[in-house]
This record gives structure tokens, sequence and C-alpha cells, in this order.
């Protein structure tokens, strides 16, 4: 195995963690035992698909190749321990860029107290791929899926949609606090974090659960940037929430009870919800101006002119 | 997060697993709780550098990618459990180079009973990059580290070493059963698997474990390989053996007293084991023919002439 040129600096930079138990300089990082079942997910981002260099800083790649895989254990409900970083640098300038990507790593990983415990770093003569892998282990109450939604089900969502890639794509919070603090206060039936979009994520969710849902178009929350984004490309900002993707916020599911509950007594956890539809035994709609039109996981509403 | 297009397909064909208890399709796979720590390893191979398509196929690539992180797990005396695979694939018949990569990353995780649970599949105009990060459990005894190796402690090798190069740094078995077997019987107090070479990872052992030690060229496991590549080389067998690395064999440090307990009572794990030397207080030595001369961590030997 080639060891993490930059683990031992990256080290010292990130508070001690009791529950690595064993660090870098072994052939794999040792981890406390789980009390719960782990959670596991690992995502790569590629220069020219994912990003580019002239457009995020190598510190805001990082921190978004970090981010992306904590929104994913968000997605799960579960809390976030530990990652793996595979590293593959350009080699003319990679040490530099190393360190820079190092830095929005571990902005990421402290803010949520995960320990960054072992990687692989490679050279080439190609663009950057980073490569993050995140551990996790699940609330009390359990992982959430994508399986749980039941017809009558209220959807909700947290903070707001549409022209993240104005910026904030890649400077997102994933909301793992949210998402523990809200299985806490009620048990969760559904949950995903949006990356595809509104209506492709909102689609995974009923694709695996098996039923349907309409969505509600003057509940959806538009960001500012999907207000923005609009003034330029001629789609309207409910479009560009529906579609965009990126946004890193939540959709869940609850039952009508919880999700009365919810609405009576807001959670406190620094960031909004909003109840957004409901689910329905069969069928995918966007209800606008009290009239259903089939919505398209892309985001494209049929409309019936 | 992407979904690991292939991986309903590729969990069809892998045995069901006790530990998965959430799959694929959601956001992280889900594993049973661990009774003890856990080990973790990444490992990134890149094409051009680690390995060439005209010299490998799909499915050997697949295989090497899985079996270098196993290798690492081995080196922990862990039992793999679960892996996560990311994969860029070049855009020009990526779905095909997928399906065999998987073949060989299951052919190499079904053979010791681990769980591909989940990963992340990407495209561009590049070069196959993959990377594999694998769990474990340490054993009942507890990890071995690099960090154990005592002055007079006895060093050991599984199988041969030098000329991997010829294949076998494809087509290798990483050493878990036998490190989990070896460490059952007796207490291993340092370990490592050979991937820069047998001196530089010796070398590795001996900085973690700040000792120096001695190794006996007449004792060196000498493949098959190292003799064929060195009729080509010019260079001798033996330092093929020393610097060549990729043999994924272990070395292990032992008491002298567990060490003749495994000279008396070989360990019966289908590989033959060498003592190939001994730890000494400082100094990194090769002794032929009785005389000891200084070891680099490259494999080369200073020659007094």
């Amino acid at each position: 195995m080639k060891e993490f040129e930059y683990i031992a600096w990256l080290r010292s930079q990130i508070p001690s963690d009791r529950r690595v138990m064993v660090g870098p300089g072994d052939d794999a990082a040792v981890l406390a035992p789980t009390a719960r079942p782990l959670v596991v997910t690992t995502d790569v981002l590629t220069e020219g698909v994912d990003f580019l260099q002239e457009e995020a800083s190598p510190r805001q790649i990082g921190r978004k190749a970090m981010n992306v895989n904590l929104s994913d254990i968000a997605a799960m409900a579960a809390l976030p321990m530990a990652a793996v970083v595979g590293l593959v640098l350009p080699r003319r300038g990679g040490a530099r860029l190393a360190e820079e990507l190092f830095l929005g790593l571990r902005d990421a990983a402290e803010s949520l107290d995960v320990a960054i415990v072992g990687g692989d770093t490679n050279s080439w003569d190609g663009p950057l791929v980073i490569s993050v892998t995140v551990l996790g282990e699940v609330s009390e109450r359990g992982p959430v899926t994508r399986r749980g939604a039941k017809p009558g089900d209220w959807l909700f969502a947290t903070g707001s949609f549409g022209g993240s890639r104005l910026g904030r794509h890649l400077n997102f919070t994933p909301r793992v606090r949210e998402a523990l603090a809200l299985h806490a206060q009620v048990p969760l039936h559904a949950l995903i974090d949006v990356s595809d979009g509104l209506a492709a994520d909102l689609h995974h969710i009923l694709e695996e659960s098996g039923c349907g849902a309409v969505i509600i178009a003057e509940d959806i929350p538009l960001s500012t940037d999907a207000l923005a984004i609009s003034q330029q490309s001629g789609r309207t900002p409910l479009e560009h929430a529906l579609s965009d993707g990126e946004d890193f916020e939540l959709i869940f599911v609850v039952s009508p009870e919880d999700g009365r509950r919810l609405l009576d007594h807001p959670p406190n956890i620094g960031v909004a919800i909003h109840r957004i539809g409901e689910c329905l035994d069969t069928g995918f709609w966007l209800q606008e101006k009290g009239q259903r039109r089939p919505l398209q996981p892309s985001g494209w509403v049929h409309r019936f002119e």
C-alpha cells in the first residue's frame, strides 16, 4: 500500500479522535467497534465532469468531495465517524494541489467531528480524481431508507431549491445534524438527499417504496438562486427548483400525524422545513393552481395545452 | 449520489450476506455492528500507472484492485467483511469494461466471503480509475501493526519473492487466511504485506518499531519468476527478490521462542513460511556468505569492493 503522503500533516491538523485506535503508517486504520449498525458510502469526483478547476478552488473541491459523502450519510439519518480519501493528482503542481484539497476535506470533516483515518495518493499525467468513503453509525432509531413511504404520508423538505450551480453546490451544509434531529423527533418513513434533483430524488423514494406522490407547486421553497438563474435561463424558478439538483437538502416522509406535529411545533434545527406534498397510491404529479399534471423525474412538467 | 449502475446485477451474482442489512438503492449500505474493532483501507489503481490495458484483462484488473486492499487487511491480521468500489470509466466501451471489471472484483471478494455493498460509477473521456475501500474486523487477538518488532525477534516471510511483474502481481492470493491462522497460532509482533518490495516493506516495520534487522541472503525464498527474470535483466534473482515488490506475501515478526515453535511445527496454512533474519538494535543489513553489508530500503546492497 502506498501511504497517504500528507496524512501525517493532516493528522496533526485534526483533533485526535478516540475512535481511531491505530493511525496511518499501518496498512489499515483501526476504529473502535460500533454499538449500532454501520453505514458506508463512497463517491468519486472527477475533474471536468463534477467540477472545473477554473470554477472552483482546490479547497472548495476538497470540501465538496467530503460533503457529498456526508450528505449520503445524512440521507440514512446516521452519524458519520470516519473517512478515507483516495486521490489521483496531476503530476504538475500535485503536491500544492493536495495540500489545498486536504484543507477543504478537513473543513468538511471537522465540522461534523469526522476523522480522516487513511487514504491513498497517486499521481499521473491526467486530471484530478478524488474518491472519498465515509463510515458512520446509525442512530438509536435505526437507518432510514428510501423504502418506507406509504400512501397518505406527508412529504417535507429542508431548505430551498434551484440554481445551486451559482455556487451553493460547492458551499452547502450536509444535513447530518438536521436528519438526526428530525428522526429523533418523529420517526422518518423515508429519506433522501437531493443530488440529482428534487423531482428525480423524490421519484427514487417512490420507486423504492412502491407508491406515488403529488407535490404542490406553490409550497416548494424556491432559493434566491433559483430566482436569479431564472432571469438568465428563460425557465421558471419552479423548473429550476424541480430539476437543477445538487441542493443537498433533505426530502423526508412522515405520517400525517407526525407531519401535523412538525408544522405545529417546527423543530429548532437551524433550517426551515416545508411540507411540499403527500404520497398517493400511484402516479407522480405536480399540483399547480389546484390542477394536477404529470411530473417527470427530470422535473419536466407535461402541460395539457 | 449516483448509484452503482451494475450493483443490482452484481448483487444477483453474489451470495447474500447476512452482514448487509440494507442494500444498494439507498444512499449508503448498512452493515451489522462489529463485535471487535474495525479496520478500513483504501487503494486507488490508475490506468497507465498501476496497470496497462494491453497487459492485463479487465477481469484481472478488477481482481487486482480488490486484492491489493484485501492484502492490506491481511497485513493487520484482520478479517475483511465488506467493500465499496468507485469507478471512473472511459466513455467509449465503459459499460462492457465495467462488467468485466466487476467479474474480477467479485472473483476476489467471493474467495474471501467479502460483500461488495456499494459504490459509485462515473465516466469521462479519460483513462480507467478504480478505487476500492475494504472494511474488516480484527481478530480476537487484536490488530497487528508495524510497530511491535523488538531486537532479538525473528523475521519470517510467507511464499517467495521477485519477478512478480511476469504475471504474479495480477494473480496473487491475498494472505488473509494465512495471517489469521498465523496470528491465532503465535502472537505476531509486527506484520506487513509486501507491495513496495521485501527490503522496503521490512524497512517500514523497522522504522515504525524503532529497531534494526539483518536478513540472511541464503534464506530468502526466491520465486521461479525471480530466476526467470534474472536471465533477461542482468540482475541477480536475490536483487529481484529484495526490490521488485508486488509479491503480496507477508513479512511477520515473532519472539525467538515462537519462531522456534513455528519452525518445529510448521503451520498448515497452504503456503511455506521461511525464517529470513532477525531484528537488531539498529541498522539494516544483508548477510551473505557470513558477511554483513548495509542494505538500502530500495533493496540495493552496498558492496565493499
